[in-house]
């Protein structure tokens, strides 16, 4: 089963693929890494998921958003990569921006850490940190940065 | 000297190694790199050093509070890699909650960047970044993220 | 043309290299992979662009002090790897503080991504993410994490 049956099992697409909101690469490979730009609620160009996190958004709101987040990732290694060529991925960096008295992060960042290890396997597996920041561009509530290790290294490529 | 023996030179022993908080793993090995989920100031599975540093807590807390974070790491990784295995920690991502006046950051991430090239030597070189967050999980004071370079490269793995 | 006489072109110098602020290392290699420490808005030791974007400092400040930033990581680069032995680099965590109301983040980043693309070709390509933080050590507005690939990849090092 590839990625988008798995997704279409979950009832899930791959949103289109964002293209940088500046001079920098959306995947940039290195060696055998892949390093994949921070992801945010976007989907098919529309700003999903603005706002603060147990005041303009639930639990259930930051969970999508960051499902949503994770669904961007796949969509641009999917593109730009391709799934065959991905060793697994790495670790992922989670963000969030909330209120003070809203302490689910770890359930919410389980939204992209469990699509992951769903749609991808052991390739799916990862390390993670959660941080709360102050705000992220455009008001988003969530954002995710992550990268992959290639299979095939290419030696002093 | 070993791990241990280093750690009770200084009057401190390894916790006892923490359960993901969620759908991920600790240590998450890929290539020769091998990535360590944020880390907190848990103490055999008591939560330390939670509040605002420069309201609810000290620097000396902070300092502390960064150590055990450290000692998490170390703990991780002697389980599950082993350090003989460890070419050298690589970067070092601190994360602190603090009030607006409170400017002692470089003073308690050193907390845990002492304890890496007391206790690893060369092994324990890094380099770092400390950001100032509006909060962490469970109320945490701090938190850092890092990772190894194995030092048996596994071609092609 | 060289680093130096590409910055000369667009009017800048390479600042001092900065001297780490704790017990780390400013650049940090293992296996390939060249880990730079954060580095903040300094020229020549003097502090700048401190306060808050939006706030203290306008946009135009933020765009100058992420170009600095980046002038002090390829000051470091320059000095302690020499860039006919870089790869290209990896990905940048951009940190900014910022008022509620101010989101021109992606914008000043771009001070930094700009320079470099612009001085580097294609071994300035990077991915990046961006986060609002509340705080930086010595009340900078902004800073910057990098890693860079190596050339030369030392199996087994």
């Amino acid at each position: 089963m590839n990625i988008v049956e798995s997704l279409n099992a979950l009832n899930l697409e791959l949103p289109q693929v964002s293209t940088p909101g500046g001079n920098y690469q959306s995947v940039n490979v290195r060696d055998n890494i892949a390093y994949v730009a921070i992801q945010f609620p976007i989907y098919n160009e529309e700003f999903r998921f603005q706002g603060v996190l147990g005041k303009d958004l639930t639990t259930d709101d930051g969970t999508q958003a960051m499902q949503l987040c994770a669904l961007n990732v796949i969509a641009q290694i999917n593109q730009k990569i391709g799934f065959e060529h991905i060793l697994g991925l790495n670790h992922l960096d989670a963000y969030y921006v909330a209120s003070d008295t809203w302490d689910e992060a770890p359930k919410i960042v389980n939204g992209a850490s469990d699509l992951f290890i769903h749609v991808l396997g052991e390739k799916g597996n990862h390390s993670r940190a959660i941080m709360g920041v102050l705000n992220l561009p455009r008001g988003f509530s969530v954002g995710i940065t992550t990268s992959f290790t290639l299979s095939g290294k290419q030696i002093g490529e």
